[in-house]
């Protein structure tokens, strides 16, 4: 029978600038013996406390300035009753609805911003671990995440050290033995999903440990563990959806207009933040 | 120490038309006795055997044809070396890559369809199993669905019946006292997700429980429970990608033509499936 464990490592307290974020994880985690780090544990940790470590918590009166400041490229935004939703692109290439600015388990006044470069904080972190455990782990860095065409959000992996992000499963055949087509499993995303089903989203339980799928995990210099969460991250030409409907649609209609030569029309110009009439209801 | 558990439950063997799956995954679960089912376990059963069941596997020498046969809407197309890539609407609403078609562990010359109606299918069996078990589990039937903006593909619930599908946290206070903005959490898809990492997708292991959710099970009437796996399906209103960034932007240069009373061009009407110019590198 084929199974696997998560559990939330109790204890973690309130992370501060500097921490040592290997530290207190198996300080917490070697509290009690079912919690103790185990080889080919998965340890997914939320990246508020990474962040928090790392000192990425900034002032910010406004929050919707500080999106600004780590939005790359706007996606998609729609004005409605509550203000402004923003689908933009951050400086790691993830789409999301807030680039990752966070101002929820913040005091006021402050918001918490991505780590830099979740990746390597992953490798930082895996790197701390295995050096005092002796022994393989792997880390996953998480965020929460929307998604296009579905309700609610779920739990992605932005970072990863130590381990297979994706299973590669295409070549494969299948019990008929036809091949598989197109089936590339982002593992560390339904880690991360699962994780969240322990880590509570208001509990303070920023690390759990998935315990179960060591052959994920692998030896320092491993290629496929090295290339991180950054693999999960669509690139530009295989993205079809880089701009939402009604985005896309003005930049057609604009450049319609400026190919036969003719002015936009009011409305046109009137309607900006994808206020635009568009085919389909997307507006 | 908050925690669950996930295990394949082993034993299913191919399912035919008819089948009683209630029936079969009993037997198998109830084989040994740590997989034998508990009151709030939920069990997480890939669609294919669904489909099987309900005898949805149909003769098809084109799998190309049978995802056009399911399909309500194109939302994008793209030509590559490889062939053409769309993503589709089917009948339930679900947004993805071959509407649901599937002819992976399916005899050559067939595909298998998805139920017709994947939350009344887990109405069934979730009904089935509490009169058989004498208390209350949760069911969700779950598919492999492709991501906008994210490589690789996880498992969703595209059924459910018995349980939560959404834990809606607006309005809860964080840690700080500050009030958590959009916060929906999709538990049903992170449950899918985590179900895939036990089940695998080359094993033939369809079915499998997780223990320790059971808050998220109700009992039959249960408002929230009732609203089935339909409630994680964006409704048009809502949805900012309801076309491809390349379709879309089409029907914008069309829409421009159409009021300024210009034919299209002829690099436009040649330019079909989502081949023409487009701003951003989305081709």
């Amino acid at each position: 029978m084929r199974s696997i464990t998560l559990f939330a490592v109790p204890g973690i307290g309130e992370i501060t600038p500097g921490a040592d974020l290997a530290a207190v994880i198996l300080a917490a985690a070697g509290s009690a013996p079912e919690t103790a780090l185990r080889p080919g544990d998965i340890l997914a940790v939320t990246s508020k406390i990474v962040s928090k470590a790392e000192g990425r918590q900034v002032a910010a009166e406004d929050r919707e300035q500080a999106i600004t400041d780590e939005t790359v490229r706007v996606v998609a935004s729609k004005v409605h009753p509550g203000g402004v939703t923003r689908i933009v692109e951050n400086k790691l290439g993830i789409v999301s609805a807030a680039a990752g600015v966070d101002n929820s388990n913040t005091p006021a006044g402050t918001v918490l911003l991505l780590p830099v470069d979740p990746d390597a904080s992953a490798r930082a972190l895996c790197a701390g671990l295995r050096r005092e455990l002796g022994f393989d782990v792997g880390v996953l860095i998480t965020d929460t995440l929307g998604r296009a065409w579905r309700e609610g959000q779920t739990d992605a992996a932005i970072g990863a050290a130590g381990m297979d992000v994706m299973l590669d499963l295409r070549g494969t055949a299948d019990a008929f033995g036809q091949e598989m087509k197109a089936t590339m499993t982002a593992v560390a995303d339904e880690i991360a999903a699962a994780a969240d089903l322990v880590k509570g989203k208001t509990s303070q339980c920023p690390v759990a440990v998935l315990r179960g799928l060591p052959d994920l995990v692998h030896p320092e210099g491993f290629f496929s563990a090295d290339r991180g969460a950054r693999a999960l991250v669509r690139p530009a030409a295989r993205d079809m959806f880089r701009l939402g409907s009604a985005e896309a649609w003005r930049e057609g209609y604009a450049a319609a207009c400026h190919d036969a030569g003719l002015p936009l029309p009011g409305w046109f110009t009137a309607g900006a933040n994808g206020t635009a009439p568009a085919a389909d209801g997307q507006n």
